[in-house]
């Protein structure tokens, strides 16, 4: 059980900052469908984050835009903290993603709320910015959300897909959006997604 | 069983990117010795290093000198990728704090050694500013790394100070150059620990 954290005696704007960190810990619970890559346990969704920051620092050469990459992190570092209320979506679960934008907008209320007006504002701004996937910083982003469970995936010899029925060619259309952030990458994960159906990773159809 | 990563047919800067995105993984399994918020688990290092980068996007302001965020945040992404190798060594215990420079050092050696040349000497050079603490940035990042486990301790009941019978006296010591990062936030942590000494989580003295 967590216990409520020390409060700073007077000071408002620090205790709701220190409030926000301890709550947002809960993003270490939220499991996600591809597992690590040994296989040995779900991914849960602060380790995903990071990951996925550290993908963008390295593989920003490949962008097909001119991108601000500390704008690419700070999307990355936030993009998944609703899911502390709203849960991990699975992909490829038409019936709970219909409702899941609601969901999310109303985790986004709860969990961006904690903070001080202004870096509440700049968070929510950030996340709207990443599902929006208008900005190339966003384009970039996402496509490093779909590339690194794609790899685990394969490194964990395709549990996720296999364990849910996925096929090649559901993966291909889902994550076609890879190269609207990223031509090189979308074309490394089409090898990727090749040599998975090659391996029996992956089935090819339906 | 991590299946080995699919190469590219022939780029081989990128596969020397993915291969280093895929080892960097294993921080996911370098558990650390206090626990998530809730007390459930212990925390492991790529969680950790998420946390670390949230806080100084929101704590930022607190710091004692005018600080690059963004390169506060890449060196909290890679800070802890060493002990992939060398381990987590508790801040507490005398006899790993020895050998644990050497140690670190032929980890990062092997570990950065994975990246394009240039991206791993970008990446070391963090890791080294990281270590040193002697730019602004790294005093505040060193800030974040001492400040996040402290909080966490006390969220949990004091769990991994009493675990170790460790006293307020050498959280005090060990814990003291967050104020070379940020004065607000020592004395923010010098009341969380007499708070912790109040509530019976951490013994006053040896």
């Amino acid at each position: 059980m967590t216990h409520p954290i020390f409060r700073h005696p007077h000071d408002a704007r620090l205790n709701a900052q220190i409030g926000f960190i301890v709550e947002i810990d809960k993003a270490k619970a939220v499991l996600r469908q591809n597992k690590v890559s040994d296989g040995s346990r779900r991914e849960n969704d602060a380790e995903h984050s990071w990951h996925l920051c550290m993908m963008a620092l390295l593989l920003a050469e490949y962008a097909n835009e001119p991108i601000d990459v500390g704008k690419v992190i700070r999307m990355l570092l936030v993009h998944d903290l609703v899911e502390i209320d709203a849960g991990d979506t699975f992909a490829y679960d038409i019936d709970r993603q219909a409702d899941k934008a609601e969901r999310e907008r109303a985790a986004a209320d709860r969990i961006f709320g904690l903070l001080p007006e202004d870096q509440g504002k700049a968070l929510r701004s950030l996340w709207e910015e990443f599902e929006a996937r208008e900005s190339p910083e966003a384009r970039f982003a996402a496509a490093m959300d779909r590339l690194q469970p794609m790899m685990l995936n394969f490194a964990s010899r395709g549990d996720a897909w296999l364990r849910h029925g996925v096929s090649a060619e559901k993966v291909r259309a889902r994550n076609e959006h890879i190269k609207e952030g990223s031509l090189t990458l979308w074309e490394y994960a089409r090898g990727l997604i090749d040599e998975a159906v090659r391996t029996g990773y992956l089935p090819d159809e339906d």
